[in-house]
């Protein structure tokens, strides 16, 4: 443990300078983050070309979130940005009362610590997690996967420099760079050293936390996420979100995975919808039902697994369901607690599926890709979480603080119980 | 794990059915939960008496902790009575905002599901954490201490009855009533059967629960709670809420272990305040100066170990300190973030302790036995959490619930990124 067990605590004295600065420093701090990432775009492109060089043997999904475009890293600095002009979450104190012993009673906000993020594949996690990090007072370990090493070590370094510029202990940004999985179990395992854990990642790394995880652990679990086409659904505007969630960016965890047809509209949606999302290479495997009515378009049979696999790719699973009751049992039974979304016209349906579906998010006629803390107006994300203490959908500052309670007496001693 | 896990189960679907329910249909199962437990109070009171007649080798404090006298017994089923009375959580939708896009974005409260809650002693512990639980839709899986295993039977026989006397499930509300510890080891390593898992005992259940838990644990964990009186406090105030803080029921976790005095106002608080305390019966650990001090009154020489100890009875230990930055290097030290408090008239020393120190509550001017969901204004309390992660401080109904996001369009798909 010896070099991880001093960064760790290299990073908790870095975050308790962090915590005490007055706001408008960790503003500053996070703006100059941003500026030296700017500067360092040249090397972090460089390096990410490096990365997805070596990485020949990479799913197109997994390539495809490694990549780097020139207009992803724009988006990248801009999200950074972004984190620099959100409210800092801070030395908030909201009040609950006055108790009528005269005791003024509120709940003031505070950091969380030190939080490790292991992740796979994004290079745009590491610089999105530490500007959050730095806006809530807390530091950051990272720990990237190794076919994004390069592209991490880039953007981390440009980070600090930028901590440094402003004056602030760069070590409240910190990079885990040895390949080796047991230094993810140390950092799963350093209680007291490590305040949080967000792991984002498939069905490996949450195989891995379970069998390891000693501090808390706010899972960025796989997304399993389900469309439901309603009895009573505009037809059109189905096909155009289900087509959205498969196909803008099939290899996120907001995809969808799974599209389940009401029998009603299941021959006016699914001919059309299937050639659509045919022609834009999407595999289909379709129940029983949903093959009767998809000839003419290419599809396999579903196997029982399909209903249970995050593809990440351009494969759909296609079922057709008789009611809303087993629209809500399928995703109770299959779906990963990510996302969800209905399509219909029927307010009462909207509302159940609303109130029953267990989901980070349940959308109405909306696509699942908008499951996202940018979308969903937060800003900046640390992760999604698929789990539902502390914090469950999309994590931002926010959801990287605590609320401890303040009294305030003037001599107040507590009576006989 | 058979028939734990057809108990997990079963609470698993009384729950879903709980939480499905009108929120007057659980306020009404409350009442009758309270209505039955006042009814059995002879049998409750008769089982007490068997529990503390066993229990022949308990400490003061535990002893203290077990008895169930007629008016304790009386603010139990008040406590029940009470939750039935809180907001209902669930269901509650808190609008975020409205994109430009047009989405409607909002939370909305659900429960967690299946709460484990694993205590010593104090039979009020689960009737409190049922009703609470019952209040947020929650089912409550209760793990009390052998030495209360007939008293939690009689209490929790009663619950169920009034569940069940209302009309629902009395699975929502079940007792693991199997002494063997291999029972508390299956409950933490329940996964996706137990939700959350809330451990309430001192450093061996804590060292047994970092040793096996695999489900999110929210710790409800030692009190070493401090008083810290400021250079600029009152001295009859100092040594009031000193003497309450440690004397009013020294058996509980918010009570006072360590008096951290300031040298200016040492000799004119600690001699008075020593005679005070040793009338009470309390034995004093002072380091060398506070012993200086004590002249004429009894005290032992603090050893290192008891600044880290709870002695949860009539010990405190007593040190004198040079500054206010002593006082707060001293609780960050030996604190174990459950509750401080300091005594000042000095607005900025108040300020800094409020922002400076890590505990669950911080208190000016006030007794530390005040950091009680009853007397903050939450109402009942399920648990104190130690952990800053979903909860920090007393947790009530609120706290055992999760907020998924939900969004509202017309049909919005996402464009490319």
């Amino acid at each position: 443990m010896g070099s991880l067990d001093g960064m760790l605590l290299d990073a908790r004295a870095a975050q308790r300078a962090l915590a005490r600065t007055e706001p408008g420093r960790r503003t500053r701090a996070i703006a100059s983050m941003a500026a030296h990432l700017d500067a360092a775009r040249s090397d972090v492109l460089a390096a990410n070309a490096l990365d997805l060089a070596a990485a020949t043997d990479l799913s197109t999904a997994l390539r495809d979130r490694l990549t780097l475009t020139p207009a992803r890293f724009d988006g990248l600095v801009a999200a950074v940005r972004e984190v620099a002009a959100m409210p800092d979450p801070l030395g908030e104190e909201r009040p609950l009362g006055v108790r009528p012993n005269g005791l003024v009673v509120s709940r003031r906000r505070i950091p969380l610590g030190v939080v490790a993020v292991v992740f796979e594949a994004r290079p745009n996690v590491g610089a999105e997690s530490a500007a959050i990090a730095v806006r809530s007072g807390n530091a950051v370990v990272l720990r990237g996967g190794s076919e994004a090493r390069r592209s991490n070590a880039a953007v981390v370094g440009a980070l600090r420099a930028g901590l440094s510029a402003a004056g602030e202990d760069p070590n409240a940004v910190v990079l885990v760079d040895d390949p080796d999985r047991a230094r993810v179990a140390e950092l799963l395992q350093a209680v007291g050293r490590v305040d949080l854990a967000i792991p984002r990642g498939g069905p490996s790394l949450m195989a891995f936390v379970d069998a390891h995880a000693r501090v808390p652990v706010i899972r960025h679990g796989a997304g399993i996420c389900h469309v439901y086409v309603d009895a009573a659904a505009d037809v059109t505007m189905a096909s155009d979100i289900a087509f959205n969630a498969k196909v803008q960016r099939p290899g996120v965890c907001n995809a969808m995975e799974t599209l389940l047809v009401h029998r009603a509209v299941a021959a006016s949606l699914l001919p059309a919808l299937g050639r659509r999302l045919e022609a834009a290479g999407v595999e289909l495997r379709a129940d029983a039902a949903a093959a009767g009515i998809l000839d003419g378009v290419a599809h396999r049979a579903a196997e029982p697994a399909d209903w249970s696999t995050e593809f990440l790719g351009l494969v759909l699973a296609v079922r057709v369901v008789d009611s809303l009751d087993q629209a809500l049992a399928h995703i109770a039974r299959y779906g990963t607690e990510h996302s969800a979304a209905i399509v219909t016209g029927d307010v009462s349906a909207a509302d159940r599926f609303v109130r029953e579906v267990d989901a980070s998010c349940v959308l109405v006629n909306a696509s699942t890709r908008f499951n996202d803390g940018g979308e969903l107006g937060l800003g900046a994300e640390i992760g999604i979480s698929t789990s539902r203490m502390h914090a469950f959908g999309p994590m931002s500052a926010r959801e990287l603080t605590a609320e401890k309670f303040v009294v305030r007496g003037t001599g107040q001693v507590r009576g006989s119980a």
